[in-house]
């Protein structure tokens, strides 16, 4: 590892640039459930319909694909229905995180079960590929413990770093990302923030994993999701970026700025500052929402978002960092946004 | 209203008091279910079974019934199960957070919905009536909102409220209790703290609501727990006590005592001296675990810290407290925990 | 106590309104100090001085004013240096935390502390009405307690109660307010949130003691500032309004709508309904920052909120809200701040 | 960086291994300040005092040593007064966060004060020699930001990584630390959590710079603070260990074990298990408390948790950790610590 050696004010993204695409989740057009809703906050969705729904949006020109798809459903029929609705499969992400690795997939207590996350694992680099899909993600929800004393932390931590290593050894053409959580479902989760992250990444010693860096988890993880976006891209690390909002204790998946507006904005002017091209991906759960609605609400806020982080006036905010000076680098961010 | 009357420091229970009996939730021994296992944590388990479950832990005297029950079983049917094995209906909890209340029950947006919330409890008073349970408890888990901006406040207190009041009046001789939670399933919840509930009681103006203070939910709350019980019990609106833990940001439902021993004692400290001599209730949800085990764990710690609590010199606490004396108060509280 | 009364949604203001009118707090002004810059973030400055630096920031029509004053000046200087500056004394708020207080004011394990609090609140009385200002504000920051078992509880209760109730029932004609807070500086703070501090008002059984509803305490005190702004308004209790920002955890002190625009929006959208007509006041910290900018800071966004507030359309608002719609409001929101 | 090597379960320490010592920090012993009691919590203390009253508690074998000490005090009185006492200096902590530094010491803006910082740490290394401290302490509480937009994350980053990484190579026989926090008096610190901070010292590319896991930090981080201290010292990079407790949303520097008793016991059942042999630093700020009687209340709480500790089966907490069995693992602790 070495010191970033990305600039730290990269030029402004061209005046031709291509407008912003957006992906979303095959989750957010599912079924929600949750422990007191147990029959659902509404009726169950195909994996194909809810393909059919996020194109529905009109938002949207991508989609991560959980995997298993529902039983019957086959690769081809998902690849057909993406192509039919014009959307592409952004990456896969296992379920590894379902009743059968209720406690732990990569890092659960049996090797057998270890094995059994491993094997979907590679599955999902067979579907990815099949699909066009840029990454595999892993989100090891499970992947933790609950109780002080539940497990011995070394060996937590090697079956979490030594499963991901093999498995990017054996595909290294492939990419693979880590999404981090602080918690939930397990109230300590292994893979927690950008940092410790990077760090059990870092000592994997591969170069085809990386870092899913979501705005709301970060928020909630007690970072700051610009900051956290700057690292991971500093460290060649960044493999996707998601957005959502919560109240900063939880993992509430709301719309986009539907209330952390100056934090999404700056998390947006990193995004350009990087010169990121691939979609921007929402990560909502419209419990009670229309999840088309509550796309094109996110798609409607963050591209307003992005109108103001365009017309912030570079040198004068690079000033302002340069000197510390909140105040001005708040004139400017309440004027980009208000005029 | 009027200022407490509650003696500040109720003699130690007698001599010859009858042993602490312990009381558990029915939700604890059925499947559990969360958005990511949304096949589970385990199998389903019907009705009757979770009271054979509970039985079965060895360790409870009583169980908080939700209602409705699994379609077909009768309420004679729950009755002689609860009787075979030895088991008291403690209170009766109406599901009013499924789905058909997943935007509000009795503060729902559509007057149909909160009559269906309205019907629902007059239909478990009833239930309550046949089982011999002591009171009718609401936990309103979806009334509340999501989104700044998506209610306006006045009205839903004032569906809050008089929902509740007029319930209430039509059944003088039933005792009623809200449990109040600050949070999930919705984000914000109108019966939030412990201050919050026994405001918009007083309001109603009648005599038969109060409140179901919960160690867990209080703590997330940011409220002390045994500062909230004495507040309850001190306005005379104090129905139940529950117990269980968490990492103070979220309602874990861990077992008791798992994190906050001390807390946990204070709590037990105050429900020996205001003479509780009902049932304490676990709110447990073992997601992972056995519940029986969970149950027995629980129960072993809170008569380990009750035992404890019983050794604390009354008159010495009082006086370190007379004087605001917080080492010597800890220095009482390690020596009674510790010798 | 009864229900709420207010209507749920004031017509707007009316189109000749006066404009919004600031005021700012005496310490924003002052030297800031902490435990580690024990040096402070600044020279001291005089009493006099920070009257005449709040004029300077152009922005306030009025100031919260602690008391006592520094050593020597006056109550007549600091009347006509108000007075030559063009600013009115909007409150004064008795100095009863500081040392001689660091154990507690009115809650204060002995009687001699005690009496020396309410002895400061009458001078106090005597003090706002020399200096014309509208209510004297109570900011109890010591009363509590920071460990488990420090305290009997039902007396600090009755400590914090009946003090403040025999100040008021000594002066009827004078309003005073209580402004919550939940921590710091002690751990566990008395008047910790909105609904508790008004069912202890209530317990006083007097009419002229109300509440100062701070948008950021409120937040930390994980509320939803804009329900509790209404909740004491509609009570009859809302005596004045502050508002800064943090991040959800501490009062931090922000600059106004630094972090969380939308709820500081909805905020001033209850602000405008209620028809609020005295200055908003400003509850500032700036260690590092200049406060006369912060001030203008914080003003210029807020301005820019109200006017955005303005534009929502109360009668679509309604509806949305009738119907519980989240996106629709969230919609509307949306265009009122980005058009 | 490479697998943590560590041993997962070392062996328990021999049964004829010195009983545990203790340490404190200067500061517990002077004058605490915060921003409402701006005169204090109690008068002021002189620096030789401070010495004075730390033996006096009868359980301090050795002190954290801020440094510079009082105008006019010699590094040779502190020695003497030191050995006059029976302490040693554990380490010496340079005060870089005092109004001189309150922008920023080693990430300031401006170089001059960057270069003061550094100055002041090649200052701090001398008096370590001159009084035999084991290592120099760097808390760098002012460096980071407090608003988004405040500041450039990589720049930020390099002044904060480089700095210290070229201070440790002028002094390559000199061990560094650095104690991470979340926050305060920044809202946003640089050196913010264990694996942040391991992350950055790993790109220094020195071996004798490590970190300090204080128990009360690691809590509020959001960390268990016993996997933050399994993961520091799996690394190599555990240099020293501090406790303390908090409500988990600050650094209240409660006496150790107040609140958190499990977690403290899990916290000294892994420095035993790593077998670490130097004192364990207390850092407590006992603003209302006789700072002996803190110190005194914290040590016996510990000495009573770690007689606990070493009860502890090891082989069924192995056993137990390897099922991840967590009512298991509950069980061995309530026996420990209940019997």
């Amino acid at each position: 590892m070495s010191l970033p050696e990305a600039p730290s004010s990269a030029p402004a993204p061209p005046a031709g640039e291509a407008p912003r695409s957006f992906a979303g989740g095959m989750w957010s057009f599912g079924r929600i459930i949750d422990r007191y809703a147990t029959d659902g906050y509404g009726p169950e969705i195909p994996t194909l319909r809810t393909i059919e729904l996020a194109a529905a949006s009109g938002e949207l020109s991508g989609l991560d694909l959980n995997y298993p798809f529902d039983e019957g459903v086959s690769v081809a029929e998902v690849k057909e229905t993406l192509a039919a609705h014009g959307l592409v499969a952004t990456n896969i992400t296992p379920v590894i995180y379902d009743r059968r690795f209720r406690s732990g997939s990569f890092t659960g207590a049996r090797e057998e079960t270890r094995n059994a996350a491993v094997a979907l694992a590679h599955e999902s680099v067979e579907v990815a590929h099949e699909l066009g899909a840029r990454y595999v993600k892993f989100w090891p929800g499970q992947d933790g413990y609950d109780y002080p004393f539940q497990v011995d932390y070394p060996t937590l931590r090697r079956h979490a770093v030594e499963s991901i290593r093999d498995i990017a050894r054996a595909h290294p053409d492939t990419t693979f990302a880590i999404e981090y959580k602080l918690k939930e479902p397990r109230n300590r989760l292994f893979w927690s923030t950008a940092a410790a992250s990077l760090l059990a990444i870092e000592q994997m010693g591969v170069d085809n994993v990386g870092l899913v860096v979501d705005f709301g988890h970060s928020l909630f993880a007690k970072e700051n999701p610009a900051e956290a976006l700057s690292l991971a891209h500093s460290m060649g690390r960044l493999v996707d970026v998601e957005i959502d909002d919560n109240y900063r204790e939880w993992d509430d998946d709301l719309t986009a700025g539907a209330l952390h507006l100056v934090e999404t904005l700056e998390f947006l002017h990193v995004v350009r500052s990087i010169g990121w091209r691939h979609p921007v991906k929402l990560d909502l759960f419209p419990y009670r929402e229309d999840p088309a609605d509550a796309v094109r609400e996110s798609v409607a806020t963050l591209r307003a978002l992005e109108e103001r982080a365009a017309r912030l006036p570079l040198d004068e905010l690079r000033a302002a960092q340069e000197r510390h000076d909140a105040m001005a680098a708040q004139r400017l961010v309440r004027t980009a946004l208000f005029g």
